[in-house]
């Protein structure tokens, strides 16, 4: 594998671990999963639908988002907001994050 | 699954992605594979050696790390560094790593 490969599989690692947190912030408003997914990826949070739509499912069965049918529009859409339980764990990812951004920031500076 | 639950699951699944970074951070100066998990382990980049061990291993392989038994002390020890590939994904994740913390920040914000 090139330097290349090896940097984007390892950047993928980096950005998976990121995606739950980045979707209850997201959520914070209702949104539906396609522009969801197009937040996303404009975030530089990549993700794909074959593994968007599954985590929501999943969210929403754990009781960290709720959802509701939109049938105004001429598709019906199926938007999802978090519960406030998902606000608390999302408080909770927020401060584990910044612990975490404080701690890799200082490995990279200290031994480099 | 209380939310306690929920947020650790999660915290744990945002400090795996960054293992490989921190790893290779902390490579630059030679270590052993214990002293390299305490190490992770005091920064909070929880890690024990069922992952740690098969993944400097890996990192090894890929030409990422390279590995030097020491043996003038009572008990040999194999040190890893980073290679001069290694020092290049280095780079180039510490460069993604910049900009995830970027967009998470502004995800984390902007909705909140």
């Amino acid at each position: 594998m090139s330097t290349e490969e090896l940097t984007l599989g390892q950047a993928q690692e980096l950005r998976r671990g990121t995606v739950v947190l980045a979707c209850l912030a997201l959520l914070r408003a209702p949104q539906y999963g396609y522009a969801l997914l197009v937040t996303l990826n404009d975030a530089g949070v990549t993700a794909d639908g074959n593994t968007l739509y599954p985590l929501l499912r999943r969210l929403e069965k754990q009781g960290l988002l709720t959802s509701e049918w939109n049938t105004e529009e001429a598709r019906p859409r199926k938007f999802y907001q978090v519960s406030p339980e998902g606000s608390r764990v999302l408080a909770g990812l927020v401060r584990e994050w910044q612990e975490l951004v404080t701690s890799i920031s200082r490995l990279v500076k200290e031994s480099g």
